[in-house]
């Protein structure tokens, strides 16, 4: 496996030979290079856990701080749910070889467009150590090389599991070089991010400052694994015990990611009943509450919240120009009231993402409105935003969410890890 | 529409509005404006014409050459064969709000991945007038606002035609803005390849130098519509009357094209039999040869040509390394002998552009290492490279040919100018 003694361009021409072999290996050839990895990750634990104890005292001594230490931490438990991770990998459909579209020309030529996979794809991530795996599993099941990038935080931990990982899967009879880590040295991510011959994607999985990191550098294709401002808006006609629901389970399942809702929106008409009751709900629930003009008028009525305390228009915080940009990934959100569907739109449109946007309405014409009107990886009526994720779209894994419009949309699976190619047939056919 | 006067972030701010409203239009308008365009163009033909006429006197005053002139030069019959485009780009099915996939998922919400348009296209052009219209109906009919930036060469005939079209769309109920062109000053293509917040893809339709110069700056999505070094190889179990057919078809029916071929492999099992033939044949044609060593050891043996002319090693120029790698676009062609389908496949790894690549063989493990073996758009068996085309393969129009593989390979049509969303319906769905 390549280390820090190759240069960066020589591991991605390393990958870019393992690639041309992995495009014409079998699916079952893939699949026993994944259970592989999965069992040598647990036969390997010890070398693997002791690697990520000196990640560990090197945080400590850096003081990189609690939350930081908790995602780079590695246990025997931990291990065993990457492991579990592959073997559900193992289990998805191969994505290469699937005929997209098919059909006979009128001079008798057959076309067949066929998904392949993309190449090489470099993926640069941060702390969380078991992306070296899972980003792995992912691209070699996809018939792909991967080239990762971690960050120095993790230094040892990602070359014990890069190592163990690369010698399971040539064991397995998968090309040497089909997984490959770099150092994690300054200066590599730009040699990276413009080796045009050799590598077909860069997949950043990090912060808003990685993402800037890459833009500044690029020339290779780049997904962009991106930041979620969420809005949910609920419409005049909503049911309002459906629509509290929905901002509940949107903004405060899992607050740290990126299909969270970070904004509401509620109509006018319906504004003076909902209001005090999703203010006294999200209170309830911990949030923290950044309101406009109208919103904060309306919570002046709020009834007494169940813990006895109250929202007031005292209480709640004026909301900024800023926060309407702003992905919290915290119990915060922003409010506002809106006067028609069209408004609704038209504040989506300024200030979202293009990641997961919702409507809770009871009428057929808002619901189309909005869906026709949204431009987002997916909108959702009548139903949270936290359902933008591979897994419960029924891809399997994902390696992200892209929020571009090209190539990927939405979850990133295996599908989109591919690319294709059209494959033609004839006999003797030349054109006239 | 705008023009000189107005700066490109506004002309870009301004067809964002557009597209906006693009994006809910319904077939019926969309048609109804390409229809309006096709008429306006005759209408409007003596202004166009006058226009053309004051870009060919400046051409003929800078001396750009005859062929540049008749690149440049419209008349009433070209103005009709573009017209007559744009109805055929009306016959076409909408891409926009058809529904790639679609299923329920196990909790009952209903999810449908839908192709919905892009948002604003650049259009960077050289010489051509009629791109000008051919992108615009393309993108319109895909549901797409359109900023075109035209060379200084064709700049009164692009403003005459742009004009017209933008003109007739909004006139048939298309938004303002749809339609822009840009001044074609230098400095604006950097500033409309930066254009983030407001342009979703930017189509270059040109030469390698543009390609380069938007290389060097481009920060938004670019779709190449780039170069094509194709081969043909001619296995050896090949039929040679159908391996010479198909060579001199990829070669000469259409030289100065993306899809001709540039490099002929020959197996060296069939290469005694079949070099002469090539040869002879190729240079009947008039076409100028490069040939490897063994290929030129091979040509002594030709015999007399139809004109009584001969090729022999001594009239064969060696091809030099430079010449696996270009892109003749010419009557000019490479010829190399190969041991195997796999130094074929090397060869084409090595040097092609993963545009179209054709295998003639009678041997079905060939075709299928071929076939998994070579990395391009197009791979053919037994048929001429030439097909590679939109309308060939039966998508109607195209906007060019992607070499990459991200999005969109192969011919560009109306879908690749198009991403999709994902719109999920549910009852009230919350995740636990």
């Amino acid at each position: 496996m390549a280390t820090t003694a190759v240069s960066v361009v020589d591991v991605c021409r390393s990958a870019q030979r393992a690639a041309r072999a992995l495009a014409r290996s079998d699916t079952a050839t893939r699949n026993r290079a994944l259970r592989a990895i999965s069992t040598a990750l647990l036969e390997r634990a010890p070398e693997i856990l002791a690697a990520n104890e000196r990640d560990m005292q090197a945080g400590r001594d850096a003081q990189i701080g609690d939350a930081l230490l908790d995602r780079l931490l590695l246990d025997h438990d931990r291990l065993a749910a990457i492991a579990a991770a592959v073997d559900q990998i193992v289990a998805l459909p191969d994505p290469v070889g699937e005929v997209i579209d098919g059909h006979r020309l009128p001079n008798g030529l057959d076309v067949r467009k066929v998904r392949v996979p993309l190449g090489v794809i470099a993926v640069v991530y941060e702390a969380r150590p078991n992306v070296t795996i899972d980003a792995t599993a992912l691209c070699l099941k996809s018939g792909n090389a991967i080239v990762l990038r971690g960050s120095s935080t993790a230094v040892n931990s990602n070359a014990a599991m890069a190592a163990v990982a690369s010698e399971a899967a040539v064991a397995a009879g998968l090309p040497e070089g089909c997984v490959s880590l770099l150092s994690g040295d300054h200066g590599e991510l730009a040699e990276l991010a413009t080796q045009k011959h050799y590598v077909d994607l860069i997949i950043p999985r990090g912060g808003e400052r990685l993402k800037a990191a890459l833009e500044e550098v690029a020339t290779i294709p780049v997904i962009y694994a991106a930041s979620g401002n969420c809005h949910v808006y609920v419409d005049a006609s909503a049911d309002p015990e459906q629509a509290e629901a929905i901002v509940l389970n949107a903004k405060t399942q899992r607050p740290g990611v990126c299909n969270a809702a970070e904004t509401l929106l509620v109509h006018s008409e319906i504004a003076p009943v909902f209001v005090p009751r999703i203010l006294s709900a999200l209170h309830d629930a911990g949030v923290e509450l950044r309101a406009d003009e109208r919103t904060r008028a309306l919570a002046g009525g709020v009834a007494s919240a169940g813990d006895g305390s109250s929202v007031s228009s005292l209480t709640l915080a004026q909301a900024t120009d800023e926060d309407w940009d702003t992905e919290y990934l915290a119990l915060t959100m922003a409010i506002a009231v809106v006067d028609s569907t069209e408004e609704a739109i038209e504040h989506v449109s300024r200030h979202g993402s293009g990641h997961s946007e919702a409507i809770v309405t009871r009428d057929t014409a808002s619901a189309r409105a909005f869906q026709l009107g949204v431009d987002a990886a997916c909108v959702y009526v009548n139903a949270s935003t936290r359902f933008t994720d591979g897994g419960e779209f029924g891809m399997g894994a994902e390696i992200g969410n892209s929020t571009q419009k090209l190539h990927a949309r939405g979850p990133i699976g295996l599908r989109e890890l591919c690319t294709f190619k059209y494959l033609v047939e004839g006999d003797g056919h030349i054109r006239v």
